[in-house]
């Protein structure tokens, strides 16, 4: 393959034609080094995890969806390792291009899936998202792409990061696709429809960064032609609590996860991947304790906000995509900034779309939608019907 | 080279004639990759280290002492990634070989350089000591090395570390070559000679496995048939705490050295390495101002104690060389141990000689004299006549 965008996990060749006559037959994907194919070895973008690996006895279930409908699945995508970062950078494998704005990052984790539906190497592709990984890179790179409500589509055959956070979602470039590929996902027909009322949070809002905001008020104000706006603020207190509780317990889970691997194999990491680990032992049995407590009142009070009808409206993320070469302080300052909106449904487990709905200097700023739990196909209908509605404003930026 | 013990850098072939004449002719050495070759990148164990760095314009002091006194360079050797390390683990190059204990580490992080003369592939090597990387492969692999006192070997062009620990060390097989190279490297010369009084710490010796303490017995009994050996106990209160003030203190320096380097390069490390720049930002300034006082009051302590025919008698390393294969569990624990020891002349800036002295299940333990400040030489000398005096105890062992 000529990867141009080096999206793809380098010297992995692999292709399987999807089952004929299926409702994505032409189609192509890619899945995210993250999923099992059969026969290969899931490298989760890596070395040193591909070299303690075995290859893989089956295909994720995923993979097998979409294969199973027709989709011809076209190569393995680049991560950031074993699933941790938000930006796409990769120091062993390189960082994806982000074909939308080739001098910033493509976003992450799943960045060379996002990276090859950008970059038209592929029509659609699997990522996964467990603190922003797909919503995040859908936004850099301009693409619609749902991180789906914790365990709506099935993970089996995906590798694991954080239990309580981890979920199957996917890219495509423009809403039919996106909205056939979700109902394969889905197993639940997907309707283009605006939804009854959306609920913009300012607290949210707040948190962008001006050029964000403004990027996406022209879409914004579409939104308002067409359906029922209103605002609201969404924590009690701060919003950034949101954000703090959902690092505490993501760690907490990934920890545990490689805690085993980490102490056997002394790895290679990056040294922003390597600070995922660094503090350990730091985190308190009491402050997991309050942790799951302010979970369970922040998906109690998400739930009762969004009923069958209405839907929450964010930035996907409150910064611009970062200069691809910046500083490890740089970067960890973005991701920083990212989790403290990518944190909202992370920490309720809720679905989320991001919708390309606007741009600064031509790069792409993406406008989230947030469902109510198990609301995905609907959440899917509402993002391509509002893609469509606002599509004049997004032109006209 | 045909390198069987993997203690050369790999891909890197770097041959210098001695001059003829020198006192070192018809001897070979080796250099840890800290050091400077003139058209050579030095690599200092980590590869995105050599991608970052340009070749030397000129050679480190060291070695230009060397080869201008006969020895001829024969190569560069690993070290532990850009030197900090104790066990002489690196992910990227290979961990050297311990040619005395083959399933064991061979200590680091001048690992490459004690175990090419272990193995014979070099008669003299040279190393770096900040926090025992000389003193700690010399033990494990049946050498004789030295830590100098800090400065008293010129370290230009050796990569700088923790300025204030930095010393410029070497190993040898045996005694005579060990005195010679000593003479060259310190430009004075080296008479083999008992020192008048051997003193042991009894707060040192706790501090190492019994396993270790019942193999350096034999030695210490010898040198108690041909010199006054007396006891005390070095601290006043807990002599666990000089090490952790060194560690402080090191860590401290190290990070300053390469915190630029980290954020502008976001370099891969071992889990390992990663973790010394773990929980940055945690060292206070209070820490620092009692670690310096405390340093004060500890080489006062000592400066007193070792007045110029007075040597301190202790072992090298409180543990056996752990398994090649350990967990980085065990590592650290291993590191942290072994510093406990090491840290005494760290903290202390004193030199430090390490003697092959005993052995457990044919595992190398060496012993280590602990001389007065600038007194280098006649620590050489004495390391040669005890070894000479103690050698059949050790034959015996």
């Amino acid at each position: 393959m000529n990867d141009l965008l080096g999206a793809f996990v380098p010297g992995v060749d692999v292709r399987l034609a999807g089952r004929p006559g299926g409702p994505l037959e032409g189609l192509t994907f890619a899945a995210k080094d993250l999923f099992d194919i059969q026969g290969f070895v899931t490298g989760c973008g890596n070395p040193d995890w591909a070299a303690t690996h075995t290859a893989a006895e089956r295909s994720a279930a995923a993979v097998e969806a979409l294969l199973d409908a027709g989709a011809s699945l076209v190569g393995k995508t680049i991560t950031d390792e074993i699933s941790l970062g938000l930006l796409g950078v990769n120091r062993f494998y390189g960082t994806p291009l982000n074909p939308r704005a080739p001098d910033r990052v493509p976003g992450g984790s799943s960045s060379g899936s996002a990276s090859a539906v950008a970059g038209r190497a592929c029509d659609v592709a699997l990522g996964t998202d467990s603190g922003g990984s797909v919503r995040v890179p859908a936004s850099f790179c301009g693409l619609f792409g749902l991180r789906p409500t914790l365990g709506r589509i099935d993970a089996r055959g995906m590798m694991v990061q954080s239990p309580t956070f981890d979920t199957v979602g996917y890219f495509a470039r423009d809403a039919e696709t996106f909205a056939k590929v979700g109902a394969v996902l889905l197993g639940e027909s997907v309707a283009p429809e605006i939804p009854a009322e959306i609920i913009v949070p300012t607290d949210a809002f707040a948190i962008a960064d001006e050029v964000v905001r403004g990027a996406l008020a022209p879409a914004v104000d579409r939104y308002r032609e067409v359906t029922h706006v209103t605002q609201t603020s969404l924590a009690t207190d701060d919003l950034l609590d949101w954000a703090r509780w959902q690092r505490v317990l993501q760690r907490h889970e990934f920890r545990a996860t490689f805690r085993e691997w980490v102490d056997r194999v002394n790895p290679r990491f990056s040294a922003e991947v390597a600070g995922a680990f660094a503090d350990e032992g730091q985190i308190s049995a009491d402050a997991i304790t309050f942790a799951d407590h302010f979970r369970t009142e922040a998906k109690a009070r998400l739930d009762a906000l969004l009923d069958r009808r209405r839907m929450l409206c964010i930035p996907t993320s409150p910064i611009l995509p970062i200069a691809r070469d910046a500083r490890l302080s740089t970067m960890r300052h973005a991701v920083h900034r990212i989790v403290d909106l990518t944190g909202i449904a992370g920490l309720t487990s809720l679905p989320q779309v991001n919708i390309p709905a606007g741009s600064a200097s031509a790069i792409p700023v993406g406008l989230s939608l947030i469902g109510w739990r198990g609301g995905d196909a609907a959440l899917v209908g509402a993002a391509c019907a509002l893609a469509e509605a606002a599509a004049p404003a997004e032109r006209a930026h």
